[in-house]
């Protein structure tokens, strides 16, 4: 049996995983990140997971193919940096010569998205795909798209930002600098924001009681769960919310039709009362749907794990590339 | 010398051309549409202008390697059917077969968008990129999409519709039946009904004495003119469009990252009075544009004969599709 390490460096843990070739996640270990983000340390981290959990299952390094690591970021393929992690306040950051440094097997670098979407692809929502699209909504949304079995991220490797494609014209601010993007209107942040001036406007609405007076603890789950208790409010935004995340997706699919659209993130946990009215009003607002259909939209399957999945798996994605697979 | 034919099916001439391998146009003949829109009588018509091309510069059918044909519509590759064709009114319509009892010949069909841009990319304002994005801005606005040099379409040869891709949320209304698309706001005739807008608030504008104060003659070229007579009414108009404009290149910039954008339609023949400002305003309108920088803008180089020239030249994507070349 062959074994692969993946990585996914997240905001608040790094996290590894041992994965087989039957695409099983045997072992998972985590570290928190902590106030020192220094390369070094992160990559330290790291190490010490993946022992923690080779060990688990009695693994050495010596049985692993390769690893996977998943970042926050894409890396310019012209400079070879790290453009910019945010979470670890890195910029242009050599990081292959770090992990030159410390790594003794083959490894693959990909932005993080990515990682998560070839994982639902090869062992998730979306498996026996060939073109999917998938949106994290989370606190911002992640985008990653497979086009014909491989992860597609622009020509030079730094597109595919679909949190950065623009919803509304001149909308709300972003994160990224930029307004009105898909980030947000579509999440989970912006849901909140979303509910927390709905419900300046409504005193009667359910969600007061439900985040005890205090709007700073209002949360994705307590807005559906306002809804599922019939609140009109929680109703409202989460009806608009929809229609905002619907636009988003027309948009894609009327660029890349893919079979599948696969959603992760907090905010699909709220499972089909998200995806049924999602599903009718993508099928109402995209370009042509009565002609020729529009994807199927599931709930990611792997959960958190995708990304670690999806990382290990890189070596997979690496061969469909060069047509060896 | 090998020689190629290459039809464009337009709105109201069925142009046929001959290209040589070296991708020159040699000759060009078109027919009116009559008001007879049978596949029979425009294929007819096809032949006949055909026939005249291939006169005009002496050579025989049985020179010619292979034909393309642009069509205004995509074939859905599960019924093989060609979708729906509004200038011909043909939906759903069968036209390989029609094609296989008429053409001796070889023949690839491919939306004429894309035959555009692949004209642009081989002979062009784009020649030696793997990845353009082209927008037409006429009528509508047509998009054909090169990733690594090979026409991309979507998953399943139904998308890269980038004109149907929403830029307002909620807007305007598109002739596709969806609410706003970019063509509702960047074709010519979105910005004729953006120039009648502006001129009806500003009864001071020059654009009321250059369209003889018939707002219904007013066209782009006017509309420009105006501008660089330093009239302030289409100075705005102008600049508000090219935001719309910016917006939904910044999108697409965001997702594929192609090395070059290619405009052509209309608009476009505005050259730097066009290129110049929306130039900037990408600039400041696209994620990271600051860290990774946005691809070239360029006017198209081929004109109208981009159709012609990309259709002839399908059997090179087709080439290219299967890793011949």
């Amino acid at each position: 049996m062959k074994y692969y390490l993946g990585t996914d460096l997240g905001g608040t843990n790094i996290a590894v995983g041992v994965v087989d070739e039957e695409y099983h996640l045997v072992a998972k270990e985590s570290v928190p990140v902590g106030a020192e983000r220094s390369v070094d340390t992160v990559i330290e981290s790291m190490l010490e997971a993946a022992g923690r959990a080779l060990d688990s299952v009695n693994l050495g390094v010596e049985q692993i193919a390769s690893w996977g690591i998943g970042v926050p970021s894409c890396i310019d393929p012209k400079t070879q940096l790290l453009v910019n992690a945010n979470n670890f306040g890195w910029r242009n950051l050599p990081l292959y010569s770090y992990l030159d440094k410390y790594l003794e097997v083959p490894y693959y670098v990909e932005n993080d998205a990515d990682c998560a979407v070839l994982g639902e692809n090869l062992c998730g929502a979306a498996q026996n795909c060939e073109n999917v699209l998938m949106l994290t909504l989370g606190t911002g949304v992640g985008g990653g798209i497979i086009l014909d079995r491989k992860i597609y991220s622009g020509a030079d490797s730094m597109g595919a930002e679909l949190g950065h494609v623009k919803l509304v014209y001149n909308g709300e601010p972003c994160t990224c600098g930029q307004k009105g993007c898909m980030e947000a209107y579509c999440s989970a942040t912006a849901l909140i924001r979303q509910a927390r001036q709905a419900m300046e406007r409504n005193q009667d609405s359910l969600l007061h009681e439900l985040c005890e007076f205090d709007a700073g603890r209002v949360d994705g789950k307590m807005i559906f769960a306002a809804k599922a208790m019939g609140d009109r409010t929680a109703d409202e935004v989460i009806e608009q919310y929809i229609d905002y995340l619907a636009a988003g997706l027309s948009s894609f699919v009327t660029i890349f039709r893919p079979e599948r659209i696969i959603l992760g993130g907090g905010i699909a946990e709220a499972e089909e009362a998200l995806l049924g009215p999602l599903r009718k009003r993508l099928w109402d607002n995209t370009f042509a749907a009565a002609e020729i259909g529009v994807p199927e939209v599931r709930k990611a399957a792997l959960g958190n794990d995708a990304g670690i999945i999806g990382a290990a798996l890189l070596e997979m994605n690496a061969r469909n590339k060069s047509g060896r697979l």
